[in-house]
């Protein structure tokens, strides 16, 4: 956050802001908005009335009165893989079984297979176009969980075809590490023996060859436990990683609770979440990702419980779980609509849930999300009237032009 | 549909062909597949194999494998309109009751004022950037209604610049006269009164210009009943005109059957469709247009009758129903996905919806909407391994190329 003084600046005038900066109303609207950018960072953004001397006699750019915001954050993807499972969902509508689309290869068991076979190249091939299509709305910052590898050498794969993309494409990747997703195959159903792999073989490579800013895992039936996951998180306490979780989306297994224990970033999912893990989160500063794209795609019916986290200020964050099983979800416009459609959040909390809050959930809470004097100038020039009209509508980009630090 | 056999062909291999001809099994799948294009249409579609011996030898163009479907056709739009609903929108996800929203000026009457004020020129530029969203999806064929000016001139106003759409984009439009769709403020809710002057002075005139290719209305509690809008029918038969209808959306007003009486192109929503209804609608040829954006938004839970008319034999049709207060929707990608996670439709079901079904729903099934020689030569090129991609992303446009009269 060290802005050198001596570089040039580019001062943006006649803009309206939708700073999301939480000292703010709602979404912190300042409609006569200006911005100033130093050294790839914010030197100031508030009211043009309130624009510091020393930029007033610069030459500005003319924002034309358009709205800006913070650049887009998707906080949950898993958005590297190989091939896709569009039959899958074909024969399903046709009317066959789980069973019937196992037998034929379908389910995860078919992207674990998909990923170990790809070459690292042929992993950032195939998922470039799902990321262009994030960036072409405005998204700057998108995490990625590996997940489909299940072993040592194809989760690091996953991980670095997730760190090449920041190289072909001018967005900040952050990577999780999700070796905690499913058992795999040849586990042969020995989950603490998998476990154990996880902890002692999988996150270790990992954290040594500096692939991962956080470990993820999966809490449910079908999945891990709560005690499995708790020594996923212990041995990536005992790295330093930070910790998120797949929790109660299926079922109430504890995992919120267990997350805010472990001081968790997030617990995403959450329809079936408690009080007693919505207090648990609100006390340990854990964020809620929720995502509407996995819970229409599988039809779900259980909301998410909103109220319970407005009444216990927990803040929500919104992310495409883009996935080729649940969510094959590439738009984190569409995601606000389905948010405020489904779960009936507001216009503002849906746009705070995709850049304050989604900056959160990252632990990048200080770096990027709002605009404000010392962040990273990340953000977004739309064609609305209002910045509501990014939430309304449903399957149009009104992005005018998107910068990420400053460019 | 003359061929000028002197003409220049242009010959397609190497493609894979969804045809969706009547002709073949589901959407008419063709590994092989060979496209010739001379004069704007397709003088051959089918497999290489077959490909006739006088086109054999002229230069050919190679498809690389790609999957190729006819243009896609969104048969039911509202398209032209002023402003949009974003603030109602917001207004209602804050907890305000419908009183609120239209006492704040929202609600239908809201696009009727919008679209008063509204230049001709302002309509087709308001218009343009929805239209841009379909057309880059691979829409060739757009369908439009009026119906949000509600006085003669104002609903010749928005025909007029629907029409002029088709001057500024490479699309063919099809214009609907929906002067039956509500009753406009200054009617003093003097129904009888406002559908004389549909009959008498609008629609009349609307054909005089030539601006209307079919007639449609709004059977409902909340608008017009069915004598109501058999007086309309009446008026349009009269002269000349195909007819159409907003039917059974929220209650069952026998409005199918009606149509069918009337021999009508298409009866749409249909999501309490009686028995009777789809029995009616088969034997018209009437086509069933589904409108998953509307079911969506507006959190309909009465499902449309999927499996009543795949008994009855009726065609489907998918629409975006693109409108500003119940289906803000501009993709028609997005429709097919939600009418197979919503309605349970199968992949070749929602491809045939928006092609073959959607031209038939227009009266243009001689015209467009398969891949078969003698027929308009709009086509698209995908970047998909298959045709179901189509329908299962969510959110991502895998257009290659799109063509219109083989241009
Ligand atoms: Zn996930
Ligand atoms: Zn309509």
């Amino acid at each position: 956050m060290v802005v050198d003084s001596s570089q040039p600046v580019t001062v943006w005038r006649n803009l309206r802001l939708a700073t999301m900066a939480e000292t703010g109303q709602g979404i912190g609207r300042i409609l006569d908005g200006a911005l100033v950018v130093r050294d790839g960072r914010f030197a100031f953004a508030g009211s043009e009335a309130d624009l510091p001397a020393e930029f007033r006699a610069a030459e500005s750019r003319d924002g034309e009165g358009r709205w800006a915001t913070p650049g887009l954050v998707d906080c949950h993807t898993h958005l590297v893989y190989a091939g896709n499972r569009a039959k899958e969902f074909e024969m399903r509508l046709a009317g066959a079984s789980y069973e019937e689309v196992a037998r034929a290869g379908g389910g995860i068991v078919s992207s674990v297979k998909g990923v170990r076979a790809a070459s690292e190249d042929e992993l950032v091939a195939q998922t470039l176009p799902r990321l262009d299509a994030l960036i072409a709305e405005g998204v700057t910052t998108v995490e990625i969980k590996s997940g489909y590898g299940l072993d040592t050498d194809s989760e690091m794969k996953s991980l670095r075809a997730a760190g090449r993309l920041a190289e072909a494409r001018d967005v900040l990747i952050r990577r999780t590490f999700l070796g905690a997703h499913a058992l795999p195959p040849e586990a042969n159903g020995d989950k603490a023996a998998y476990i154990a792999k996880v902890c002692e073989e999988m996150l270790p490579a990992v954290a040594a060859a500096g692939l991962a800013d956080a470990v993820d895992g999966f809490c449910e039936g079908i999945a891990f436990s709560p005690d499995e996951i708790a020594r996923v998180f212990d041995a990536a306490k005992a790295l330093g990683l930070p910790v998120k979780l797949h929790a109660e989306q299926l079922s109430d297994q504890g995992g919120a609770a267990l997350a805010a224990r472990y001081g968790a970033l997030s617990a995403d999912h959450l329809e079936y979440l408690s009080e007693d893990g919505a207090r648990a989160m609100a006390a340990a500063g854990t964020v809620a990702v929720l995502l509407p794209g996995a819970f229409y795609f599988i039809r779900e019916t259980k909301l998410p419980p909103v109220d319970l986290l407005r009444r216990h200020g927990v803040p929500i964050a919104l992310a495409t779980d883009s996935n080729p099983g649940t969510s094959p979800l590439t738009s984190l416009l569409l995601t606000m609509n389905m948010a405020a459609t489904f779960f009936r959040m507001t216009v503002d909390e849906c746009l705070l849930a995709v850049t304050r809050n989604g900056a959160e959930a990252l632990g990048l809470g200080d770096e990027i999300g709002t605009l404000e004097a010392g962040k990273r100038a990340d953000f977004c020039l739309w064609g609305v009237d209002d910045p509501a009209e990014l939430v309304y509508r449903i399957g149009f980009n009104p992005l005018h032009q998107r910068f990420r630090g400053g460019q």
